[in-house]
C-alpha cells in the first residue's frame, strides 16, 4: 500500500533513503516481522535521526569503536535480535555476527503466532546459519525480565558475558546490566533510558552503525589485546550522551535562526 | 496485542496517557482508521511531544488563540480529517465542528477498502451528523495535489476560504496555501515543512491543542470582530517556530548538565 508513495521518491531525493526503509519497515510489518509498536518506535527513531542530520557523528563513531573492541576482548559475546533490527539490516547482523563470531539470538517483547518464524526466515535469507532463541531451544528464563523477552536461549544471552541489544528498551537493558553482564546498546534517542543504562550506547542509525562496527572489529582484530582494551579504558559513554544532546541544542539553535 | 503491555501501567505512571495513546493507535492501525504509515508518523510526533515536555507551550498557545480567532473570521472554514486524527480525538473534531461550525471533511493519502468507512464509523460514534469526503460527495480534484488527497467534497475544502489541516504533510499545506486559502496546521515537528508552510502552526499535540482551540472560540466568540481581528493581525507564526526550536535547544541543553 505505500509502495505507491515510495516509487514516486527520485533516487537523488535527499530524504530518498529514510523514506525506504520507511517502506520496507511497513512491508516488515505486513509480514509479521515488526509488530505495529515497533513501527512507532521506528517513527520516534526517524524524528531523532533526523535532528541528528541523518550521520554518523563524532560521538556516535567513538562508540561505535568502543562497540567492536568490546565484542573483541568479550569471552561469549551474543547479538540480540528483534523484530525490527532483524527488518531493518539482516545480513548487517549476520556479517557482524560471522565478524565477531556472536551469536544472533532472537529476543522479542510479543511472539505472536508466526512471528518468530517470519525473523527466523528474514535472517536465513540474510544467510544466518544457526539462530538462537528459537522454538524449543527457548527454554531458560531471566526472571528479573516481564514479558516473552525474559525467555531466553540457555547457551545465549543468559551465559552471554557481553549482550549488544540494538533498539531496546529501559527495562531489559537495565536488567541485563543487573545480571552484570557488558551492555552495548543502539538507540538514536539519547534521552530515553536504554542509552543511559548500557555501557556504551551508539546513538546513530542502526543501519549506519553496524556496517561501521564491522569495518572497526575487521581493523582492531589486528591490533594486541592491550590497545584493544585501551580503547574501552578510554571510552565515556556519559561524554558520549552528552555530546548528542549538546548536538541536537545546537541544530535547533542554528534552525531558529534560519526561519 | 499491545493491552498486555499497556495494561501492566500504572495510572500515576507519568507517561501513562502517551502510552495509552500508543495504544489505542495500535488499535486503530488492525481497525483500519489509521495506516501503517501514520504510525511511524506518531512515533515522530511521540519524539518531539517528549522532547517538549509532553505540555502545552506558550507559543503553542499563542497559535491556538490566533486558531480560534480565524475559525471565526472565516466564512467558509473546514476542519480536514486524517486517520491519524480520527483515532486520536474523534469526540474533540465533532466539538470542533460544533463549536465552529465548520464541517468535518474526510481526506485520506490512501483509501484503502473499508478504510474510509472505518474512518465515517469513527466519527459518527463520535457524533458527527454529517461527514464531508465521503462515496459519491468525493467528486472534486484539487489537479495540484497527487494522491487520493487531491479527491475533495465540493461542498468542503473545494470552496473554504480556510482549512485546518492538522497532522498533515508539506506538499499538500502547500498546495492549499497556493491556491488562496487561509491554512491552520497542528504538527509536533517544528522543523518539517507543515508549520513552515501554513499561517498559524500549532506545535503541540492534537489531544492537547484541540480542546484548549474549543474553549478559545467559545470565550472569543464574545468579543468584537475587531478585537478578534486583533488577535490574527498581531500573530507572528515566524515567532512561534522559532520559539519552538529555542525551547527543544534549552531542554535538551539543560539535560546534558544532568548526565
Amino acid at each position: 500500500m505505500s509502495a505507491k508513495i515510495e516509487l514516486n521518491i527520485p533516487e537523488n531525493h535527499p530524504r530518498y533513503r529514510a523514506m525506504m526503509i520507511r517502506h520496507d519497515m511497513i512491508e516488515g510489518c505486513h509480514n509479521k516481522v515488526v509488530a505495529p509498536a515497533g513501527l512507532i518506535a521506528q517513527g520516534r527513531g526517524e524524528a531523532f535521526d533526523y535532528l541528528m542530520g541523518e550521520k554518523t557523528n563524532s560521538f556516535a563513531d567513538r562508540a561505535i569503536k568502543a562497540a567492536a573492541a568490546a565484542f573483541l576482548l568479550a569471552e561469549k559475546p551474543v547479538i540480540s535480535v528483534n523484530g525490527n533490527t532483524a527488518q531493518l539490516l539482516p545480513e548487517g547482523l549476520v556479517k557482524l555476527s560471522e565478524a565477531t563470531g556472536a551469536p544472533l539470538e532472537v529476543n522479542l517483547f510479543y511472539r505472536a503466532e508466526g512471528r518468530e518464524e517470519a525473523i527466523e526466515k528474514k535472517l536465513k535469507d540474510a544467510g544466518a546459519k544457526e539462530i538462537y532463541g528459537i522454538g524449543e531451544n527457548l527454554c531458560a528464563t531471566i526472571p528479573e525480565l516481564t514479558s516473552d523477552r525474559r525467555l531466553v536461549d540457555p547457551r545465549g544471552i543468559l551465559v552471554a558475558d557481553l549482550v549488544f541489544v540494538p533498539l531496546e528498551d529501559g527495562d531489559r537493558t537495565e536488567a541485563l546490566v543487573a545480571m552484570g553482564k557488558k551492555v552495548i546498546t543502539i538507540d538514536l534517542n539519547p534521552i530515553s533510558r536504554t542509552p543511559r543504562k548500557a555501557h556504551i550506547s551508539i546513538i546513530d542509525n542502526l543501519v549506519r552503525a553496524v556496517p561501521k562496527m564491522i569495518e572497526y572489529v575487521n581493523e582492531l582484530k589486528k591490533l594486541p589485546k592491550s590497545e584493544i582494551q585501551k580503547i574501552i579504558d578510554e571510552y565515556d559513554n556519559k561524554q558520549v550522551l552528552r555530546d548528542s544532546l549538546l548536538k541536537i541544542a545546537d541544530r535547533l539553535t542554528e534552525l531558529s535562526k534560519e526561519i
